[in-house]
C-alpha cells in the first residue's frame, strides 16, 4: 500500500481543519470529496458510530487519499477540536449532537433538525419520533441564493444545510414567486437518483429493482421535504404557497430534475418570466439560467455545485412551467454546505467547488 | 445458421396472416415480438423502405426466430395480401398507404395520423408539415378501457393506436374526470424511457449522454400528444380540458411513468377517489388498480400490456395525484394495437399478450 | 381490486399443477412469470418459508395476474400435492426438501445440491456449510444442449437447473472442446447482471453503486460455478480442463455475457472454427450462432430462453475466442428450468418459453 | 444570461495558456472540464472544424463556466499563440496539423498518430486509411508510471496520450510482465463505457441499444489498441507479448475495467505477486495497489486521474489475474494528458487533477 498523499491536495494560504461524522454515508463522502480539491479546508477526522474502527477505505473505495483513515466515533467529545464539523447524520441526531459543540466551532448540518423556522411544522413533520422533544430551533439556512441569505451566513457558526430537494424546488421557483408572476400554488414532481436515499440497504433500493425502473413514492403530500419548501416560497411569495410535491425515483445514482408549474398571473408573458430569471441569477456563480431553446439535464451538473435553471410560458394550459437540475449530493448537499461554509469563513464563496458537471 | 424455428410458435385454431412495416424501429419491432407468441396472429411479411433487401436479423437482432425474413418495401401493393396490416411508421406515412389498402384488411396504425377527431386540432399539431393535406379522418381510437371504445372496435377494419403518452394519461385520469372528482385542468410530468424517441440516431439520444441523466424537453405546451391528451380527457369530462404536459426523459430503455394532478371538487376524499378507479378497472383485464400504499413501477409492466395504476388525495394541495405505469412501446403502442386487433377479430382480448413483466 | 385474470392465461389440453418454492425471490419470480404464458403447466401455489402469509403482490410487483395469491409455507408437506415442483431456494436448503417429496413427483431443483457429480468436487465447494453432509447426489442436468443430455432428462423426475454462469460458459465452450479446436485451458471473463446476485439487500448490490460502475468478484477462483462448468467441459473434451473464471456485475439488471478463450490446436482455422459450431447447433432450437460478423449482446436475449453465441479465431494471439450472451434468469435459470420440465414430461421442448427477447 | 465565472476559478502563480481543439467531442470536453479547475493551465480557446462559430454551451453542456465562448477553426494558424495546444482529433488528423505548431509549443495529442514506435505496426493499423502515409514517428509516451517515461516527459514539448485501454492493460500487467512472474501470453477482457466510442451518432451507440446490455466488439484481435498494448507490454518484459484483446461495451457512460491474465511461471506465488505490485506502485500519486480482500469498480475512480488495481494468484488455473479500473476520459485520456503535461512543464504531477472519483 503506497502513502497517504497528501501532499497532493493542494492547499493554500490559511487553512481550517474540518471532522465530518457521517462520513460513511453518501452525504458525508461527498463533503470528503470536496475538502480533497478544497484549498483551505483540509479534512482532519471522520467519523460515524457504527463503523468505528474501520479503515475509511472499506467503506467509501472512492475516497482513496483517505483510505487509511480511522474511523472514529461520533460523540461530541470525539468531534472537539475541529475548526468545522460538518454533520451528516439522519435527521434527529444532529440536534443533541449540536448543542454541546462549542459556539467558536463552525458546525454545518446536513440535516433536517435545525431547518424548519416554525415549531409546529417541525412536530408535525419531524416530532413523531421524538415525541415531547422541543423544536431544536432554525438556524441561518445554507441556501445563499435565497434573498437575504448570503447576508446571514457571513460569519455564521451554525449552518442549516437544505434538503436536495428543497434546493432545487427553491431555485426553480423563488423567482417566479418573488416576481409575483404565478399563484402561490405550486405543483412540483421531481426525479431523483437513488443516493437520495441513502446507503441503507433496503430492497426496492436494490438496483436490480432500480436500473430501468421509474416509480413514485411518498404521493400525495408525504414527503418531509415539503414544508421546507412551503418556507422558502412563502418567504419569497410573502403569502402561504400551496405545494404538491411527488418524488420519483430514477435509475441514477446522482441528480435531482425539479419539474415546477404554477398557475401564470394575468399579463405575465414568456419575456417577464425570462427577465425575472436573469435578473435573480444575473450574479449568482453557481446559478445557470439556460440560454432559450435549452434545458436542462442531471447530467449537466453531475458532481458540480451547479444549477441549471430554464423557463416557459404555456399560454394554453395557462402554467409557468421551471425546471431546474442540481446534483443532489453536491449543489443539494456536500456542496451546498461548503459553499455556505465558505461564507461564513469569509473565503471566496466558490472556493473548492467543482464548477463544471462531470459529463457525458 | 439454423433452421427458422416457425414451428416452436404455437398456433392453434384459425390464424390470420399479419404484415408489419415500419418493421425495423422499435414499434415495428416490438409488434413483431408479440406476434411471436400470439396463438392466431402469424407474422408473415416485415417492410420498411430504407432496409429493403436486408434480413431482419441485421436490424432487428433480438428477432432472433425471424433472423432470416428479408425485409420488402412498404409500398401500398406490398402490403397487398394480408389479412392485417401494422402501420408503424412516422406520422403523415400512414394516411396515403392505408388509403390504398383494401377496406377488408385490419389496418391497424401505429402513428398519430388518425387519431385526432378535430380538423383544426390536426392541422395545428400535424398539418404543417404537409400544407394544405385534408385531415385524413379519425378512426376508431385503440384504447379499449375508454367508455365506449371497446364496442367501436369490434369488427373495426381500421384502427388508430394511441400514442405512448396519451395512453397512460388516459388510463390516468379519465376515471377521475368521468366521475367529476376533479376540476378539468390537468398537470402531467411523464418520465419516458429513450425507446420512444425512436431508432434515429440523434447525438442527444446516445447512451453516453442519456445513461446517468434526466432531462425535459418540449415544455411548455410543445408536446404533439397534447391534443391527443385533451380529446380523450374532454370525452370523459363532458367539457374541455386543460393540459400542462411536460415530458422527461430518464435513462432506461422503456415505459412510461405518468404523474398527473388535478385539483380536486370539494366533498371529494380518498375513499371515493378510490371507489372511483376501483370500479373503473374492476373488469379490465390489463388495468391494475394496486393496493393502497404500493405505488407503481415501470419495472412491474415491462415488456408487457398491464398498466399500473394508483390514486391519492393530498389535502393540503388540494389535488387529486395518480400516477400510472405503462410500456411504451407494448401497453403504449404495440401491444394496445394487438389489443384492439383481437377485438376486432372477435378474438379473445388477451390472446397473445403477455400479463407479466418482465422484472428485475 | 379486480379479480384475478387466471382466465386471461392460455391453458390447453393436458395441464400439470405447478408448486413454486422460493417464489419471492428473482428466479422463483421468473418461474411464475414464465408459467402466467404456459398453455400446459398451471401456477397452482407459491411457497416462501420467510414470507408465508403475505400477498404475492406485495413481494413481486410485476406478477399482477397472480398478486391475490398467500404465499404459503415450504416444508416438504406445504409441497405436496402438486405435479411439478420448482425449489428456488438457497442451495443447501433442496436436497433435505426433496428427498421428502414423491419419486412421482417432478422435483426441478434450481439451486446447486444436485449439480455435481464427483463428491470431492461437491464437498470442496459447498460442502463446508454442512460439515459432515453426505454428497447430496447428481441428477439429470438440465442443460438438454449438451451431448447425450437431452435423452436423461425424457421422463425423469428430478432435474438438476445448471447455474447461470455455467450455462453461458458450457454453450459458449462444450462445441471447441468437443471437436477438439482447442487446448483444455480456458479462460473465462463473464458480465453479468445484479439479478444473479439475488434479492438480498446487501449494501454493495443497491442501486447507487452498481449503476455507472463495473466490477470485479470472486477472481483467481473462487467462484463456485466454477466445479460446474470443469464438469461440463471436461465431459465434452474427454479430459480435465482448467479453467481461469472471473466474473463481472455490470450495471444492468439481467443477462449474461461469456467471453471464452483457449489456445488453438495446430491447423484450426476460422472456417473449422464456425463448421464445428454450426453442426453444433443447427437442430437446436434456442441456441442461434449468429452471422459472420455480428457478435452477441444481451438484449437481444432478455427475457428469452435464447442464446446468442459467435465465434473468432484470433491468429496473432493463437487463440479461440467464443463470446456467448444468455438472460441469467430466463435460460440461465428459470427457462432452462421449464424446458427441461417439458422435456420430463414429454411436452414440446419450447412450450411456454419465449423465443424473442424484449429489446429495446 | 450571467457573466462568465471566470474569476471562480483559481489560478495561482505562473500560469499557461491553453487551446483545446476537438473541444465539442468527449476527450476535448474532459480536457476542457479539467482546466477549468487547473491552477496553472487556463482555457484560451476552444475549436473544432465542424462547430465553428457555435457557441461551446450548444454543444458541450456541462461546460457552463465556458458556455459563452465561440468555438473557432481548427487549422493550424488557428491553433498558434498559445503555451500549449490539446489536440483532441480522430486518428490520421493529429500528424498532420502538429507538424506545423511551433517546436517551442506543447502538443499534447489524444489521437493515435504518435505513438506507435514501430513503423510496420503504425502501417498495418492505421496506416491503410492513409496509403502511402509515412510513419508520423513515435513522441513521448504520455504513461508516467511506465519505467522510464516520466524522464522522457520532463521538459517534453511533444507528447502521445496513450489510449485508454492500453493505459489500463499496460498500468494492469507492466509490473507481472518486468518482474518476470508470467508468460509473455496474457489475455484481455475489457468492460469500456459508451464514451470511448465517442460522439458520432451511431445507431447501436443510442441510449435504447446500449442500456440493459452487455457486448462484445472487435473481438478475435481486432482492436487498433492491441498493438499499443503490445509495445508497452513487451517493453517491460524484454520479449515480444502475445495478447488476445477482447472489448467489451457496458451500459455506462465512462469507466474501463480490464481484467487481464496470464500463466504463472513456475514458483510464484501470491506473496510475490503482492510484492511485485506494491514495489512497482508505492511512490504513484495515481495508482492505487488496493487492500487484499478488495476489488476495483469502476465508480470508484469515476472522473478522478486514479487508477485501482488488484492482483490474485489462481493455483487451480495456473494464472496470474490482474484487475485494474480507469476512467477511460479521465486517466485514460484528458487527466493523463494533462498529468504528462504537468510532468513536462515542470508543475506538480498532480496539478489541477481529482484525487478522489465521483461516488456514488
Amino acid at each position: 500500500m503506497h502513502d497517504p498523499v497528501w501532499s497532493c491536495i493542494v492547499s493554500t494560504g490559511q487553512t481550517w481543519t474540518v471532522g465530518v461524522t457521517g462520513a460513511t454515508g453518501y452525504a458525508g463522502g461527498e463533503v470528503c470529496r470536496l475538502l480533497a480539491g478544497h484549498p483551505h479546508l483540509r479534512l482532519a477526522g471522520v467519523h460515524a458510530n457504527s463503523s468505528a474502527g474501520r479503515r475509511l477505505g472499506e467503506l467509501q473505495p472512492h475516497l482513496l487519499p483517505f483510505a487509511d483513515l480511522e474511523v472514529r466515533p461520533s460523540a461530541p467529545e470525539d468531534l472537539a477540536g475541529y475548526d468545522v464539523v460538518v454533520l451528516a447524520l439522519p435527521h434527529g441526531e444532529s440536534a443533541a449532537i449540536a448543542a454541546q459543540l462549542s459556539q467558536d466551532t463552525l458546525v454545518v448540518d446536513c440535516g433536517a433538525d435545525h431547518r424548519l423556522e416554525d415549531p409546529a411544522a417541525w412536530a408535525r413533520w419531524y416530532g413523531g419520533e421524538h415525541a415531547g422533544a422541543p423544536h431544536p430551533g432554525a438556524w441561518p439556512y445554507g441556501l445563499p441564493e435565497l434573498p437575504g441569505q448570503r447576508e446571514k451566513l457571513a460569519g455564521a457558526r451554525r449552518i442549516a444545510v437544505p434538503g436536495c430537494y428543497p434546493t432545487s424546488v427553491a431555485l426553480a421557483m423563488v423567482p417566479a414567486l418573488a416576481a409575483g408572476l404565478v399563484e402561490p400554488d405550486v405543483v412540483v414532481v421531481a426525479a431523483s437518483g437513488t443516493s437520495g436515499a441513502g446507503k441503507a440497504a433496503k430492497p426496492h433500493l436494490l438496483g436490480s429493482e432500480v436500473m430501468g425502473s421509474v416509480s413514485a413514492y411518498g404521493v400525495g403530500g408525504g414527503h418531509r421535504h415539503t414544508p421546507e419548501m412551503a418556507q422558502s416560497l412563502a418567504a419569497a411569495a410573502g403569502e402561504p404557497v400551496r405545494i404538491s410535491f411527488t418524488p420519483t425515483l430514477v435509475p441514477m445514482s446522482r441528480g435531482i430534475l425539479a419539474t415546477c408549474s404554477a398557475p401564470l398571473r394575468s399579463g405575465v408573458d414568456a419575456a417577464a418570466a425570462r427577465d425575472a430569471y436573469g435578473r435573480a441569477y444575473a450574479d449568482e456563480p453557481f446559478v445557470h439560467l439556460l440560454p432559450e431553446g435549452q434545458w436542462p439535464t442531471t447530467a449537466q451538473v453531475l458532481g458540480a455545485n451547479t444549477v441549471a435553471v430554464q423557463v416557459a410560458v404555456d399560454p394554453d394550459a395557462g402554467r409557468l412551467v421551471v425546471v431546474a437540475a442540481v446534483d443532489n449530493l453536491t449543489k443539494g448537499t456536500a456542496g451546498g454546505a461548503i459553499q455556505s461554509a465558505n461564507i461564513a469563513l469569509g473565503l471566496p464563496e466558490t472556493a473548492g467547488l467543482p464548477l463544471v458537471g462531470v459529463a457525458p
